[in-house]
């Protein structure tokens, strides 16, 4: 082994122990650390964060990795592991160190006072800190840009953080047709809606019950047992150590029966990415997958696979007997309906498939404006997010708290975030008409066997994890790069097939 | 502040942060961690570890602490941490960094070999790793001695890492004399142990139950949920992360009532010690407490208060509640015969109150032997080991798995940490002697209110944490040094009452 590489993989390494610390005090923190403990922690939390900076950015790593890219005895792996450094490397090196440490103190207690300014409907509590985190962001946006040569717009460098080379140009090509299309299909199926009965989904099911079924779920798309967890916190997330320890989180409500089926389903998506991941690469940069593929898959699972009638063919029958009462008049049919209803409402996270991306489209909007160089009043961001809503989904959030401060991204610093979500969801739909294209999949489905959809995303697609570039990795699979046409043409025939347009 | 105190402070921080994540994944590999995930999660343990040494062992701290030894601006507090600071540093200053590694890594695997052989009832197995550990132990505690200058036993050194000031000498008068008065008095009292009947408790309780009274029992002696979480493991322990964070487990028996009980209220009591440190040592050395003080809290609660009448007299109707049909011919003086009913047994953790402190007796007599000097053969131990549980104890292993392989602590290195439970044990005899000195103990105890104990020993004991030693903590709280003839006299009339001899 190149002994470059070797002192490399040990500066990695240690990066990684203290990345995999800070995972575990997340998860700890949103899943079991006792109320009171939350301010002493936060200020080891930082120290560790501190001690994770140094780690990777020092001249020995900078030194090590000058060497390492010109080295030409290194597999295909360490190449790529190399390359992932390198690029986490650019990122934080040109913000000073000072700045760096003022901004993570900065965050370390916004999304207190977002938490609080949601809770109170209090926008304008919010606005100044909000203000602070996007000068910032522009601050170093702007870092990057110039030490990049990037001369296009600020926002760009944002997007870039959560899925490379998905910049505004692309972004706003795929929004302008999605607009073309589904805000006036959401219009149509409106006014059919009459014809969907889902008064069952809110009646009364036992929480014990939906956390057996949940875990059964996860088991039945694959989640293994002895590499995760499945637990409770109130908003539901997927986090992982490494390939062999990946963690998702339900939230159960009472009058609710397919918010925690469908919230395991996609957690359990990421979950099986991760899970996937190939050991060469986990551990190590080269392991981070980006967010738009990361959510192409729970998407994939959750929608595309788990709201199709084939999945729950096998599955159905069970739920009926867990809850006879409250099913006995619902078909398969009838729950498939109800499933995929589409209603627009205000709260993103709790979006059907069809309207989900115009959510995405409002925040994606707002978000270039705010970065595109002229002068912002951000305490005018409420009315233009209201606006928004009415124009794409026709209705008007009547506070903050269910428009603006529903979502914490902004308070924890990620700007050109939110994107990814449709991303990924455009190509989760690419990929399931690929899946139909290569194996009998809805036979699968229908006989319970996700065992050969497993196999076959491990094989051509989850194992690279992070080690090539979006465009590899679907070029890779399918033989064609991001194509935004499938998402719209799977949305087009599903609704109108579903609300007889 | 003094400014070489500042500086020292921000290694404390750091080593301390990095200790808060080793104790975090330590609680979760016991708690939550999916099966598979231990090895790879194991690698990076080991590189936090690694990390640990070196925030305290270098320069830097070194400089600091003998600048710090001279300092005459110091507060009383910051006096105490600059000490325990300097005692750690000198613990582990004098061995060469990679004979530490290389226990480090020992130690890594030496636990499973353990858990292996135990389970397959294989001690040759276990054996050359044991006779490592030891190795290595006499070559450090031999550096140890030769840098005091200390010339005593070398059992010393190791005894000294858990309760200082607790020699061979001091221990050899404590267990002598607690063999002339417990043999005897549990050979007299097994003779009568037809007069108590115990065929209750192994009724079948239902463990959902039993944990709901785990839960208001550890809330009865003042455990706050705030600042602390319960949960399920194999093996019951308490952990924690500073001050505001202190974790206990217990492990819930479908067919034994006490065991989960006692078990929480034993690591309640650690629990309460750790909650009552004050803000000024936590995080800190100076909050490590030494394990016979931490056990003198453990079994002052779970015993000399825990298995009173007086503490029973307000819960046990609530519990015949909670079980009418298993205790509904048990009287509350039947119930408290039973708990304190003394029945020899083979496996320290479930020995009761009189037997228990011999079991610590066979343990702390074949450690002396095996670093009295002369060669030991590893191989007999086992038999060492049975031939003394037949003379104290009256009965004699079948197995090793119930013999010398039943505990955890040398496999992990932990030799000379046995005696700190005989310590704590007559410690708390003391303390329940002078609790009974200076408050109505008994009166708070039968009316449930159990706060003026907590703001008693919070004030006069627990706070201080480790920044006294034994013997000034006990003689500030009691005006008297460490004395077993409280502990002596203690058992002699519990028991002789208890089982009218």
């Amino acid at each position: 082994m190149n002994t470059y590489y070797e002192n490399l993989k040990t500066h990695i390494d240690k990066y990684s122990a203290l990345n995999m610390a800070l995972t575990l005090f997340n998860w700890d923190s949103s899943t079991e650390a006792p109320k009171d403990a939350t301010e002493l922690t936060s200020k080891y939390i930082g120290i560790l964060s501190e001690n994770l900076y140094n780690t990777l950015i020092n001249d020995d790593v900078e030194g090590l990795i000058e060497k390492l890219k010109a080295a030409d005895d290194l597999t295909v792996e360490e190449k790529a592991i190399v390359r992932k450094t390198s690029e986490m490397f650019d990122d934080i090196r040109y913000i000073p160190a000072d700045e760096f440490s003022a901004y993570q103190a900065l965050l370390a207690k916004s999304d207190a006072i977002w938490a609080k300014a949601k809770a109170e409907n209090d926008y304008n509590s919010f606005a100044p800190v909000l203000k602070e985190i996007i000068d910032y962001n522009k601050k170093f946006a702007s870092y990057k840009a110039k030490a990049r040569g990037y001369e296009g717009p600020l926002y760009d460098i944002l997007l870039d953080d959560y899925e490379k080379g998905f910049t505004t140009q692309v972004l706003d090509e795929f929004f302008s047709r999605l607009k073309a299309t589904i805000v006036p299909l959401v219009k149509r199926a409106v006014k059919n809606n009459h014809l969907i009965d889902k008064d069952f989904n809110y009646l009364s099911y036992d929480v014990e019950k939906q956390a057996e079924i949940s875990r059964k779920l996860a088991e039945h798309i694959g989640f293994d047992f002895n590499r995760g967890v499945i637990k409770t916190s109130v908003h539901p997330f997927t986090t992982n150590l490494h390939n062999k320890d990946v963690r998702i989180t339900t939230a159960y409500k009472k009058n609710n029966l397919e918010s925690a089926m469908f919230s395991t389903i996609h957690e359990g998506g990421h979950a099986l990415y991760e899970m996937h991941v190939s050991d060469d690469f986990t551990g190590t940069p080269a392991s981070y997958i980006s967010m738009g593929m990361h959510e192409s898959q729970s998407r994939l699972f959750e929608n595309n696979l788990g709201r199709s009638e084939a999945f729950w063919k096998p599955l159905y029958p069970k739920l009926k007997e867990a809850y006879p009462e409250q099913l006995k008049d619902v078909t398969l049919e009838h729950f498939i309906h109800a499933i995929n209803k589409s209603v627009p409402n205000l709260i993103r996270t709790e979006a059907d498939e069809l309207t989900y991306c115009l959510h995405i489209m409002v925040r994606y909007e707002i978000e270039k404006m705010i970065f595109s160089g002229e002068e912002i009043d951000i305490y005018k961001l409420p009315e233009i997010w209201n606006d928004k809503y009415e124009e794409y989904l026709g209705i008007r959030p009547e506070s903050d708290a269910q428009g603006i401060l529903q979502d914490i991204h902004w308070a924890i610093g990620s700007i050109g975030y939110f994107p990814s979500y449709a991303i990924g969801t455009a190509i989760a739909a690419q990929i399931y008409a690929h899946l139909q294209k290569v194996m009998p999949l809805d036979e699968y489905l229908s006989s319970g066997n996700l065992q050969p959809v497993n196999d076959y995303l491990k094989k051509n697609l989850h194992k690279y994890a992070g080690s090539k570039t979006t465009k590899e990795l679907l070029e890779g699979l399918m033989g064609e790069d991001f194509n935004p046409e499938y998402y719209i043409n799977y949305l087009k025939e599903k609704y109108t097939k579903l609300y007889n347009l």
